[in-house]
């Protein structure tokens, strides 16, 4: 199988290295001469045999909303163009339509594993009709992690699916992440009693109930820095945790660990909190307690 | 008739001056000269006639227990102590059971007013045994603000009570506050749209059902300092708080407004989140996000 | 002054009795004829002088945008619509944009005090052009409390100024519904402690920092009915709250009491609940924890 | 080696089993003539070979605490105590000093792992002096999952620290389940979109970023009962939740997840909320609301 991916950033230039390791042929295009594989579009079009796949893996948003109309100029009827990145799901629909009145095809992958992907494969979840999952099972057998299918890719429903189910993932993300702090900030706040915190961390990794990926991560984290030394509690969000907490809000559904974790970082990105300059003014006017000057 | 007070800060001068001004005759014992009436505890028990009624107003904890058991000393049977102080309703059982051996009665009272209550008058929240609140009710008629005694005082329940109720009041207000905060930095966050913050909050104080004390000390701050560039987001929390939720845990009850206002202190008062750098370390790990050094 | 009212529900049909108790003429249209003063959008178009003003008073989305170009097919350049209901403030710009293609004027003012407004008076809070509030303002005068008029209005910025503010005092106001709650809760689940529950809130209308009128309320409740026998726990939410959480998701403003509140609103009207059910199952699965049966 | 068990329930007939497959010789005491080895703690201390090594697993609380103070009567000096239980780690300091009058060892463990232990190994968490530890050296390297010793035990610190980093570690796994929770309500809620809800999860357990034991449990689950039909959202708590929030509170660490996920669980345990309920008088005070009947 011989495919195109059009934007080879981190996550972009992995996947290409991962499908070709995997036996397939794949073109890539960027518009940053040092990694792309050919000069445009045009030259990924032509590059391709007929009926082409191109994969998108393009920052969501704008920039994924012009590559699809870009390169809908370059194809033709029954191609077939995934969206890899992480759009928002209610994209997907319009990005469908729009390809359905070219008879381009349309299918949205969300995709995890970050900088490990490239060794240890992606999970893929992915939305749109069988047939089309199936002509690109291919790329998704190459992308995913070894092992049975089910446990790495699955198709998740109709055109959407795929980034609404990777929304929700990296909603859960977001909330274990916080509670994976949340305990590190207890044992840390114990050191008179926890002698060994890193090495609590890492007495979980086997047998217990918590053990996971993220557990590894954390203890891979701490053996590099045992104190955190060298980082910053300063922590971005990337969108989908945010969708995910609008999504919830839309459905009624309560995500108080999801959207606590999102406020936590927040507030990790404020200098000093407005909120905060409130209650303490608040304190003053009716306790005269005395609040710290800015 | 005629009562002494222990303490005199903040609180227990102005209740000491209240207390004057509504015709009460006071004799106030203060460690410091500058505000004590007398130069003992066996000055004040001399100076009160019998039986007594003394007003404990100091901290709570270890000199709460200190004044009980030093003012116990030169007290006799009949005498009546009251904690009008913000002790932990689980220490009022151990005081009355310890003065009862001197049969000495005991009241706990939560006050409430804060600065305000020298000229508005306290709410007041008593525990204690019936025939001890009718005893002590020239004080509470003094102290709390005029009105209906049912809209300024209550007798909760036995000893214990008063406290219990009091921090309640404390967990009920940490998450008022919280509550306020958060609106003015939406609405802070909105200058573009909103131009006029601090009328808006202003514009709430009659007709809304938002309106409040609370309220109106914000709009006093906001007048004052409507960028609150004077004042800095790092605020205390003074123990009521964290009994609420500590109660709470205890009762099954769920707080999430109240814990989370106390999180907020706590997150406040912190240069930099060990949580926040245990979730910048683990996307760091897998996305090979950068994260800030510190 | 003689103006024009459309919607006549609980509260159209309030504020129509206000403003002619404050001397007002008013000709109000609703498609009920048990109250409606004439028969026709057209009718009311008649009855009006020029140029004319109408006060929008109806559900929030679909129905406000029918009203508003209903309305415009029956008004002329230089006429003035005033939404008074819950809309969405992202709407309000629409709305001007729309009717300004006409040279209607358009003001969007958000209306808070429920059914106590009739005789209270309402806050008002309105967003437009500054001659536009002028020109409305003796509406505006009859409709607020007596008092300052700034502590019962405000002119908070342009166009969709006054809906965002009144956004916000709606998600202020859920979180602190939910702090007095969850005190009612605590106090509830002591009552072998505190055995004067009500009177325990009662005590805190006068000279506590808590004072206020959602407490008078609450007061008023328990003595209706202390127990709370006669009303369930299951409880409606109207948009605001939920667009308040939308707007800090958007601003990364943090705001865990008032998604407290709302995930506390979603979580009473489930009968059982998916996410229980899970953590149900999982602690089944891991500890052979006996689950329910459902 | 040759060691005593007290407390054949669940775990501790599980663990019994796991050490004598791992070449131990084990000799269990339980009040059940059904399960224990022997008549009496006096027959359990005959068994043993001095200086004795006896595992306590029983309920923590007055129970741990009656056990050991009844197995000191038949122990000598120069034997050792571990108590594997669930036991506050407040109270191991306590249990140490008891002992020691009688120069008798102490350790405490926290063991993580469930009904699956017995195959998978078990998660170790000790406290106490590096001899003692060492001592029991054999029993835990039994015990521990195959693999690594430092990634299925630490030696967390003094005594205490077991315990402490077992209640954080059932702190966090609090949060990681209402956070898979949530998850899955969220794809639950969507399923006109996600029709293969299991399959999502289930394709998640290789090369996500989320991938853990308890998503496999989730998926295990599901896989049982895809609609959770016969399980009720109804959770208990076992306390350790609870203990590492108190904790937080004292050592003013925000820890809202963890919180979040404990009060959801005291919210599936009510049949109607007193909070919900007072959310909902109020809402019919001032807006007229209509409020269920209960």
């Amino acid at each position: 199988m011989h495919i195109g991916i059009i934007g080879l950033g981190k996550m972009g230039n992995n996947m290409r290295a991962r499908l070709r390791t995997q036996g397939l042929t794949v073109t890539g295009y960027d518009p940053d001469p040092a990694v792309t594989d050919v000069a445009s579009l045009e030259d990924l079009a032509l590059a391709l045999p007929a009926p082409r796949i191109v994969w998108v893996m393009v920052p969501s948003g704008k920039i994924t909303d012009d590559v699809i109309h870009s390169v809908a100029n370059v194809l033709s009827a029954g191609d077939l163009v995934i969206d890899g990145g992480n759009s928002r799901y209610t994209d997907d629909a319009v990005h469908g339509d729009f390809l359905a009145t070219k008879e381009i095809r349309f299918l949205d992958v969300g995709v995890s594993g970050g900088v490990w992907g490239l060794e240890n494969g992606y999970g893929l979840m992915a939305g749109g009709d069988a047939a089309d999952i199936e002509r690109a099972m291919p790329i998704f057998d190459a992308l995913r992690p070894a092992g049975p299918r089910n446990e790495g890719f699955v198709h998740a429903g109709p055109i959407g699916a795929g980034h609404y189910v990777k929304m929700v993932h990296n909603g859960i993300e977001y909330a274990l992440m916080q509670a994976w702090a949340e305990g590190y900030e207890l044992l840390d706040s114990r050191k008179d009693l926890v002698t060994d915190v890193t090495g609590s961390f890492k007495a979980w990794q086997r047998g217990t109930v918590v053990r996971s990926w993220l557990l590894e991560l954390l203890v891979k984290a701490l053996e590099e820095d045992p104190e955190f030394t060298e980082i910053s509690g300063y922590v971005e969000d990337s969108g989908e945790g945010r969708w995910t907490v609008h999504e919830a809000l839309d459905r009624a559904v309560p995500v108080p660990t999801i959207s606590a974790a999102i406020f936590a970082r927040f507030v990790s990105r404020q200098k000093d909190s407005p909120s905060m300059k409130a209650v303490a003014a608040l304190r003053n006017q009716f306790g005269g307690h005395a609040a710290r000057k800015s």
